[in-house]
Protein backbone atom coordinates (compact mmCIF):
# COMPACT_ATOMS: atom_id res chain seq x y z
CA UNK A 1 0.00 0.00 0.00
CA UNK A 2 1.11 3.83 -1.17
CA UNK A 3 2.36 5.93 2.33
CA UNK A 4 -0.53 8.39 3.38
CA UNK A 5 1.02 11.76 2.52
CA UNK A 6 1.39 12.14 6.31
CA UNK A 7 3.79 13.18 8.19
CA UNK A 8 3.53 12.61 12.78
CA UNK A 9 4.00 15.06 15.57
CA UNK A 10 5.48 13.50 17.82
CA UNK A 11 5.44 15.96 21.22
CA UNK A 12 4.78 13.35 23.85
CA UNK A 13 6.37 9.63 24.47
CA UNK A 14 4.55 7.29 22.46
CA UNK A 15 4.60 3.59 23.00
CA UNK A 16 7.50 2.14 20.67
CA UNK A 17 5.33 -0.71 19.20
CA UNK A 18 2.16 1.46 18.02
CA UNK A 19 5.06 4.04 16.81
CA UNK A 20 6.43 1.62 14.54
CA UNK A 21 3.17 0.17 13.50
CA UNK A 22 1.80 3.75 12.79
CA UNK A 23 5.14 4.50 10.76
CA UNK A 24 4.31 1.90 8.26
CA UNK A 25 1.44 3.88 6.64
CA UNK A 26 3.28 7.31 6.88
CA UNK A 27 5.85 9.21 5.15
CA UNK A 28 7.84 10.77 8.27
CA UNK A 29 7.44 11.78 11.94
CA UNK A 30 8.58 15.08 13.01
CA UNK A 31 10.54 15.37 16.61
CA UNK A 32 9.29 18.12 19.03
CA UNK A 33 11.14 19.97 21.52
CA UNK A 34 8.78 19.06 24.27
CA UNK A 35 9.34 15.44 23.14
CA UNK A 36 13.24 16.12 23.50
CA UNK A 37 13.41 17.54 26.29
CA UNK A 38 11.24 14.48 28.11
CA UNK A 39 13.40 11.90 27.09
CA UNK A 40 16.79 13.53 26.07
CA UNK A 41 18.77 13.49 22.82
CA UNK A 42 19.44 9.47 23.55
CA UNK A 43 15.81 9.07 24.05
CA UNK A 44 14.82 10.20 20.99
CA UNK A 45 17.80 8.44 19.18
CA UNK A 46 16.49 5.61 20.65
CA UNK A 47 12.79 5.92 19.97
CA UNK A 48 13.13 6.12 16.01
CA UNK A 49 15.67 3.70 16.00
CA UNK A 50 14.85 1.13 12.92
CA UNK A 51 11.76 3.03 12.36
CA UNK A 52 10.49 2.68 8.95
CA UNK A 53 9.86 6.24 7.57
CA UNK A 54 11.61 8.24 4.80
CA UNK A 55 12.06 11.10 6.77
CA UNK A 56 12.63 12.20 10.54
CA UNK A 57 12.34 15.95 10.96
CA UNK A 58 13.74 17.77 14.31
CA UNK A 59 10.95 20.79 14.91
CA UNK A 60 12.68 22.79 17.10
CA UNK A 61 11.88 25.43 14.77
CA UNK A 62 15.02 27.28 15.23
CA UNK A 63 15.52 31.26 15.11
CA UNK A 64 18.68 32.02 16.59
CA UNK A 65 22.25 33.09 15.19
CA UNK A 66 23.84 30.93 12.68
CA UNK A 67 25.95 29.48 15.32
CA UNK A 68 23.58 28.60 17.56
CA UNK A 69 21.45 26.66 14.96
CA UNK A 70 24.57 24.81 13.42
CA UNK A 71 25.53 23.94 17.48
CA UNK A 72 21.90 22.42 18.06
CA UNK A 73 21.40 20.79 14.76
CA UNK A 74 24.87 18.71 14.92
CA UNK A 75 23.91 17.42 18.20
CA UNK A 76 21.30 15.67 16.52
CA UNK A 77 22.44 13.23 13.91
CA UNK A 78 19.49 10.80 13.73
CA UNK A 79 17.42 13.64 11.81
CA UNK A 80 17.32 13.96 8.32
CA UNK A 81 15.81 17.45 7.89
CA UNK A 82 15.67 20.49 10.27
CA UNK A 83 12.81 23.56 10.55
CA UNK A 84 13.87 26.91 10.58
CA UNK A 85 12.19 29.75 10.82
CA UNK A 86 12.42 32.49 7.91
CA UNK A 87 12.45 35.93 9.68
CA UNK A 88 15.84 35.38 11.13
CA UNK A 89 16.92 36.61 7.57
CA UNK A 90 20.13 34.96 5.98
CA UNK A 91 23.45 36.43 6.75
CA UNK A 92 24.95 35.55 10.03
CA UNK A 93 22.08 33.35 10.40
CA UNK A 94 20.13 30.66 8.15
CA UNK A 95 22.88 31.09 5.76
CA UNK A 96 25.08 29.05 8.08
CA UNK A 97 22.74 26.40 9.25
CA UNK A 98 21.92 25.92 4.86
CA UNK A 99 25.62 25.03 4.81
CA UNK A 100 26.00 23.53 7.46
CA UNK A 101 23.25 21.03 6.64
CA UNK A 102 23.93 21.00 2.81
CA UNK A 103 27.55 19.57 4.18
CA UNK A 104 25.86 16.76 6.03
CA UNK A 105 23.15 15.84 3.55
CA UNK A 106 20.58 16.75 5.43
CA UNK A 107 17.34 18.96 4.80
CA UNK A 108 16.09 22.05 5.34
CA UNK A 109 12.30 23.18 6.08
CA UNK A 110 11.81 27.04 6.45
CA UNK A 111 8.47 27.91 8.20
CA UNK A 112 6.31 30.41 5.46
CA UNK A 113 3.45 31.28 7.80
CA UNK A 114 2.12 29.81 10.82
CA UNK A 115 -1.08 27.87 11.70
CA UNK A 116 -2.38 30.00 14.84
CA UNK A 117 -4.49 33.24 14.54
CA UNK A 118 -1.75 35.70 15.81
CA UNK A 119 0.38 34.90 12.67
CA UNK A 120 0.33 37.82 10.96
CA UNK A 121 -0.16 37.17 7.13
CA UNK A 122 1.55 40.79 6.11
CA UNK A 123 4.84 39.17 7.23
CA UNK A 124 4.82 36.73 4.77
CA UNK A 125 5.98 38.68 1.92
CA UNK A 126 9.37 38.92 3.70
CA UNK A 127 9.24 35.07 4.60
CA UNK A 128 8.66 34.57 0.97
CA UNK A 129 12.01 36.99 0.17
CA UNK A 130 14.27 35.09 2.80
CA UNK A 131 12.95 31.38 1.25
CA UNK A 132 13.89 32.59 -2.35
CA UNK A 133 17.49 33.81 -0.76
CA UNK A 134 18.27 30.44 1.09
CA UNK A 135 16.83 28.18 -1.15
CA UNK A 136 16.05 25.44 1.43
CA UNK A 137 14.41 21.63 0.86
CA UNK A 138 11.23 22.66 1.86
CA UNK A 139 8.06 24.91 3.55
CA UNK A 140 6.00 24.62 6.23
CA UNK A 141 3.04 26.84 5.75
CA UNK A 142 -0.75 26.38 7.71
CA UNK A 143 -3.71 23.91 7.03
CA UNK A 144 -5.56 26.11 8.80
CA UNK A 145 -5.32 28.99 5.49
CA UNK A 146 -5.80 26.82 2.63
CA UNK A 147 -5.20 30.51 0.28
CA UNK A 148 -1.59 30.90 2.04
CA UNK A 149 -0.92 27.55 1.11
CA UNK A 150 -1.77 28.33 -2.44
CA UNK A 151 0.47 31.18 -2.46
CA UNK A 152 3.55 29.45 -1.53
CA UNK A 153 2.73 26.86 -3.67
CA UNK A 154 2.24 29.56 -6.57
CA UNK A 155 5.84 30.93 -5.82
CA UNK A 156 7.36 27.74 -5.02
CA UNK A 157 6.48 25.31 -7.80
CA UNK A 158 8.89 22.95 -6.95
CA UNK A 159 9.80 23.03 -3.18
CA UNK A 160 7.98 20.59 -0.59
CA UNK A 161 5.45 22.20 1.58
CA UNK A 162 4.26 20.16 4.95
CA UNK A 163 1.71 21.54 6.83
CA UNK A 164 0.38 21.31 10.06
CA UNK A 165 -2.79 22.67 12.03
CA UNK A 166 -5.29 19.78 11.30
CA UNK A 167 -7.95 18.08 13.54
CA UNK A 168 -7.26 19.56 16.60
CA UNK A 169 -6.83 22.91 14.89
CA UNK A 170 -8.98 22.97 12.84
CA UNK A 171 -8.42 21.98 8.92
CA UNK A 172 -10.08 19.22 7.72
CA UNK A 173 -7.93 16.23 6.42
CA UNK A 174 -6.51 16.11 2.63
CA UNK A 175 -7.50 20.29 2.78
CA UNK A 176 -3.81 21.01 2.73
CA UNK A 177 -3.21 18.56 0.02
CA UNK A 178 -5.78 20.32 -1.93
CA UNK A 179 -4.09 23.30 -2.06
CA UNK A 180 -1.29 22.25 -2.81
CA UNK A 181 0.74 20.64 0.12
CA UNK A 182 3.31 17.89 0.08
CA UNK A 183 2.27 16.44 3.13
CA UNK A 184 0.33 16.73 6.02
CA UNK A 185 1.81 16.95 9.91
CA UNK A 186 -1.06 15.49 12.25
CA UNK A 187 -0.49 14.98 15.93
CA UNK A 188 -2.53 15.64 18.70
CA UNK A 189 -5.68 13.95 16.99
CA UNK A 190 -4.00 10.66 16.28
CA UNK A 191 -1.94 9.95 19.78
CA UNK A 192 -5.25 9.88 21.44
CA UNK A 193 -6.73 6.10 23.36
CA UNK A 194 -6.34 4.11 19.71
CA UNK A 195 -3.87 5.91 17.67
CA UNK A 196 -3.96 3.12 14.93
CA UNK A 197 -7.48 3.44 14.66
CA UNK A 198 -7.36 6.95 14.36
CA UNK A 199 -5.05 7.01 12.04
CA UNK A 200 -6.70 4.90 9.62
CA UNK A 201 -9.54 7.44 10.36
CA UNK A 202 -7.24 10.00 9.17
CA UNK A 203 -5.86 8.43 6.56
CA UNK A 204 -9.05 7.16 4.69
CA UNK A 205 -10.78 10.90 4.98
CA UNK A 206 -7.39 12.76 3.73
CA UNK A 207 -7.87 10.10 0.97
CA UNK A 208 -11.25 10.71 0.21
CA UNK A 209 -10.77 14.71 0.37
CA UNK A 210 -7.86 14.86 -2.09
CA UNK A 211 -10.16 12.27 -4.29
CA UNK A 212 -12.90 15.35 -4.11
CA UNK A 213 -10.97 17.74 -5.05
CA UNK A 214 -8.62 16.28 -7.70
CA UNK A 215 -11.79 15.21 -9.23
CA UNK A 216 -13.20 18.09 -9.05
CA UNK A 217 -9.80 19.82 -10.81
CA UNK A 218 -10.19 17.11 -13.41
CA UNK A 219 -14.16 18.18 -14.51
CA UNK A 220 -12.82 21.66 -14.77
CA UNK B 1 30.72 44.31 45.82
CA UNK B 2 28.02 45.33 43.63
CA UNK B 3 27.33 42.73 41.04
CA UNK B 4 28.00 43.50 37.23
CA UNK B 5 24.85 44.20 35.16
CA UNK B 6 25.88 41.15 33.10
CA UNK B 7 24.04 37.84 32.41
CA UNK B 8 26.20 34.49 31.71
CA UNK B 9 25.15 32.68 28.56
CA UNK B 10 25.64 29.40 28.84
CA UNK B 11 25.70 27.33 25.58
CA UNK B 12 28.30 24.33 26.61
CA UNK B 13 29.21 22.82 29.43
CA UNK B 14 31.31 24.60 31.87
CA UNK B 15 32.94 23.53 34.99
CA UNK B 16 30.07 23.67 38.18
CA UNK B 17 33.02 25.42 40.60
CA UNK B 18 34.28 28.13 37.66
CA UNK B 19 30.45 28.64 37.44
CA UNK B 20 29.59 29.17 41.00
CA UNK B 21 32.55 31.68 41.64
CA UNK B 22 31.78 33.66 37.80
CA UNK B 23 27.72 33.39 39.14
CA UNK B 24 29.08 35.57 42.11
CA UNK B 25 30.27 38.16 40.29
CA UNK B 26 26.98 38.71 37.52
CA UNK B 27 23.18 38.83 37.64
CA UNK B 28 22.16 36.13 35.97
CA UNK B 29 22.46 33.10 33.60
CA UNK B 30 20.91 32.30 30.19
CA UNK B 31 20.97 28.49 29.67
CA UNK B 32 20.99 28.00 25.79
CA UNK B 33 19.01 25.16 24.03
CA UNK B 34 22.89 23.15 22.84
CA UNK B 35 23.96 23.12 26.75
CA UNK B 36 20.03 21.32 27.60
CA UNK B 37 20.51 19.24 24.94
CA UNK B 38 24.20 18.10 25.95
CA UNK B 39 23.17 17.63 29.77
CA UNK B 40 19.09 17.32 29.77
CA UNK B 41 16.94 19.26 31.45
CA UNK B 42 17.99 17.22 35.18
CA UNK B 43 21.43 17.93 34.05
CA UNK B 44 20.84 21.88 34.00
CA UNK B 45 18.69 22.04 37.02
CA UNK B 46 22.08 19.95 38.69
CA UNK B 47 24.03 22.73 37.34
CA UNK B 48 21.98 25.84 38.34
CA UNK B 49 21.30 23.93 41.87
CA UNK B 50 22.61 26.68 44.82
CA UNK B 51 24.10 28.96 42.16
CA UNK B 52 24.06 32.43 43.86
CA UNK B 53 22.24 34.88 41.10
CA UNK B 54 19.53 36.73 40.94
CA UNK B 55 18.01 34.89 37.67
CA UNK B 56 17.92 32.07 35.60
CA UNK B 57 16.84 32.73 32.37
CA UNK B 58 16.02 29.98 29.81
CA UNK B 59 17.03 31.08 25.98
CA UNK B 60 15.18 28.84 23.62
CA UNK B 61 13.97 31.28 21.68
CA UNK B 62 10.72 30.15 21.75
CA UNK B 63 8.94 30.75 18.26
CA UNK B 64 5.76 28.23 18.52
CA UNK B 65 2.50 27.97 18.94
CA UNK B 66 1.27 28.56 22.43
CA UNK B 67 0.76 25.11 23.38
CA UNK B 68 3.65 24.26 22.45
CA UNK B 69 5.35 27.02 24.11
CA UNK B 70 3.88 26.31 27.31
CA UNK B 71 4.55 22.29 27.28
CA UNK B 72 7.97 23.65 26.93
CA UNK B 73 7.85 26.01 29.59
CA UNK B 74 6.46 23.75 31.75
CA UNK B 75 8.88 21.52 31.86
CA UNK B 76 11.53 23.80 32.75
CA UNK B 77 10.53 24.75 36.88
CA UNK B 78 14.23 26.09 37.18
CA UNK B 79 13.86 28.99 35.40
CA UNK B 80 12.97 32.46 36.54
CA UNK B 81 12.46 33.69 33.03
CA UNK B 82 12.10 32.83 29.38
CA UNK B 83 13.16 34.37 26.35
CA UNK B 84 10.27 34.15 23.23
CA UNK B 85 9.97 35.82 19.65
CA UNK B 86 7.88 39.17 19.42
CA UNK B 87 7.03 37.93 15.85
CA UNK B 88 4.74 34.79 15.82
CA UNK B 89 2.22 37.12 17.61
CA UNK B 90 -0.32 37.67 20.54
CA UNK B 91 -3.43 35.05 19.99
CA UNK B 92 -2.62 31.69 20.13
CA UNK B 93 0.71 32.13 20.95
CA UNK B 94 2.49 34.95 22.91
CA UNK B 95 -0.94 35.27 24.58
CA UNK B 96 -1.07 31.74 26.30
CA UNK B 97 2.55 31.38 27.05
CA UNK B 98 2.45 35.09 29.18
CA UNK B 99 -0.83 33.59 30.82
CA UNK B 100 1.09 30.48 31.80
CA UNK B 101 3.69 32.38 33.00
CA UNK B 102 2.04 34.76 35.23
CA UNK B 103 0.32 31.94 36.80
CA UNK B 104 3.59 30.63 37.89
CA UNK B 105 5.39 33.53 39.01
CA UNK B 106 7.92 33.47 35.92
CA UNK B 107 9.23 36.26 33.63
CA UNK B 108 8.69 36.56 29.99
CA UNK B 109 11.38 38.65 27.50
CA UNK B 110 10.65 39.23 23.92
CA UNK B 111 12.96 39.61 21.49
CA UNK B 112 12.80 43.16 19.62
CA UNK B 113 15.79 42.58 17.52
CA UNK B 114 18.49 40.21 16.69
CA UNK B 115 22.34 40.96 16.74
CA UNK B 116 23.37 39.34 13.63
CA UNK B 117 23.48 41.23 10.27
CA UNK B 118 20.83 39.43 8.36
CA UNK B 119 18.52 40.45 10.82
CA UNK B 120 16.25 43.19 9.09
CA UNK B 121 15.69 45.83 11.09
CA UNK B 122 12.68 47.17 9.21
CA UNK B 123 10.83 44.31 11.21
CA UNK B 124 11.10 46.29 14.08
CA UNK B 125 7.79 48.30 14.07
CA UNK B 126 6.41 44.73 14.18
CA UNK B 127 7.98 43.93 17.03
CA UNK B 128 7.01 46.90 19.02
CA UNK B 129 3.47 46.55 18.18
CA UNK B 130 3.31 42.98 19.50
CA UNK B 131 5.69 44.19 22.53
CA UNK B 132 2.69 46.84 23.45
CA UNK B 133 0.20 44.13 23.44
CA UNK B 134 1.81 41.19 25.16
CA UNK B 135 3.52 43.43 27.77
CA UNK B 136 6.52 40.99 28.34
CA UNK B 137 8.45 41.53 31.71
CA UNK B 138 11.89 42.66 29.33
CA UNK B 139 13.31 42.88 25.90
CA UNK B 140 15.73 41.45 24.08
CA UNK B 141 18.09 44.03 21.52
CA UNK B 142 21.12 43.51 19.74
CA UNK B 143 24.41 45.12 21.51
CA UNK B 144 25.61 45.01 17.97
CA UNK B 145 23.59 48.06 16.96
CA UNK B 146 23.05 50.93 19.48
CA UNK B 147 20.29 52.52 18.01
CA UNK B 148 18.49 49.84 17.67
CA UNK B 149 18.67 49.31 21.71
CA UNK B 150 18.04 53.50 22.07
CA UNK B 151 14.95 53.04 19.82
CA UNK B 152 13.42 50.40 22.19
CA UNK B 153 14.50 52.14 25.57
CA UNK B 154 12.29 55.05 24.25
CA UNK B 155 9.54 53.09 23.61
CA UNK B 156 9.29 51.21 26.27
CA UNK B 157 11.47 53.40 29.35
CA UNK B 158 10.24 50.92 32.55
CA UNK B 159 11.26 47.33 30.44
CA UNK B 160 14.36 45.65 31.64
CA UNK B 161 16.28 45.49 28.15
CA UNK B 162 18.77 42.52 27.54
CA UNK B 163 21.37 42.93 25.02
CA UNK B 164 23.69 40.31 23.41
CA UNK B 165 25.83 40.27 20.50
CA UNK B 166 29.47 41.70 22.84
CA UNK B 167 32.66 40.37 22.68
CA UNK B 168 32.67 37.65 19.80
CA UNK B 169 30.05 39.33 17.67
CA UNK B 170 31.94 42.96 17.88
CA UNK B 171 29.92 45.40 20.70
CA UNK B 172 32.30 46.94 23.52
CA UNK B 173 31.64 46.13 27.19
CA UNK B 174 29.27 48.47 28.32
CA UNK B 175 27.99 49.88 25.19
CA UNK B 176 24.92 48.53 25.30
CA UNK B 177 24.00 50.08 28.55
CA UNK B 178 25.14 53.07 27.12
CA UNK B 179 22.61 53.13 24.95
CA UNK B 180 20.03 52.15 27.42
CA UNK B 181 20.04 48.10 28.08
CA UNK B 182 19.45 47.16 31.30
CA UNK B 183 22.07 43.77 31.29
CA UNK B 184 24.96 42.86 28.68
CA UNK B 185 24.73 38.73 27.91
CA UNK B 186 28.27 37.60 27.61
CA UNK B 187 29.12 34.17 26.92
CA UNK B 188 31.79 32.78 24.19
CA UNK B 189 34.32 35.80 25.66
CA UNK B 190 34.42 34.49 29.12
CA UNK B 191 34.55 30.44 28.84
CA UNK B 192 37.76 30.90 27.03
CA UNK B 193 41.05 29.29 29.08
CA UNK B 194 41.03 31.12 31.98
CA UNK B 195 37.09 32.66 32.36
CA UNK B 196 37.70 34.38 35.78
CA UNK B 197 40.36 36.40 34.39
CA UNK B 198 38.49 36.93 31.69
CA UNK B 199 35.09 38.19 33.41
CA UNK B 200 37.24 40.37 35.58
CA UNK B 201 38.26 42.13 32.57
CA UNK B 202 34.66 42.34 30.89
CA UNK B 203 33.12 43.63 34.03
CA UNK B 204 36.01 46.55 34.70
CA UNK B 205 35.70 47.09 30.64
CA UNK B 206 31.73 47.60 31.13
CA UNK B 207 32.32 50.10 34.32
CA UNK B 208 34.74 52.05 32.56
CA UNK B 209 32.62 52.30 29.57
CA UNK B 210 29.57 53.10 31.57
CA UNK B 211 31.59 55.61 33.44
CA UNK B 212 32.83 57.27 30.48
CA UNK B 213 29.65 57.26 28.70
CA UNK B 214 27.35 58.38 31.76
CA UNK B 215 30.27 61.21 32.73
CA UNK B 216 29.44 62.36 29.17
CA UNK B 217 25.87 62.35 29.31
CA UNK B 218 26.38 64.68 32.67
CA UNK B 219 28.57 67.32 30.78
CA UNK B 220 25.85 67.47 28.55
Amino acid sequence: MEKAKIILALDSLVDKGTLREACSYVHGIKIGLPLTLDIGVSGVKDLVKGIDVDEVIVDFKLADIGDIMVKIASKLDFADSFISHSFVGRNGALDELKGFLDSKGKKLYLVGAMSHPGWDDSLNSYTVSVIREVNPYGIVTPATRGDVISKFRHEFADKVIISPGLGTQGAKYGEAICHGASFEIIGRSIFSSSPLKALNKIVEKQREEVLRCKGAENRE
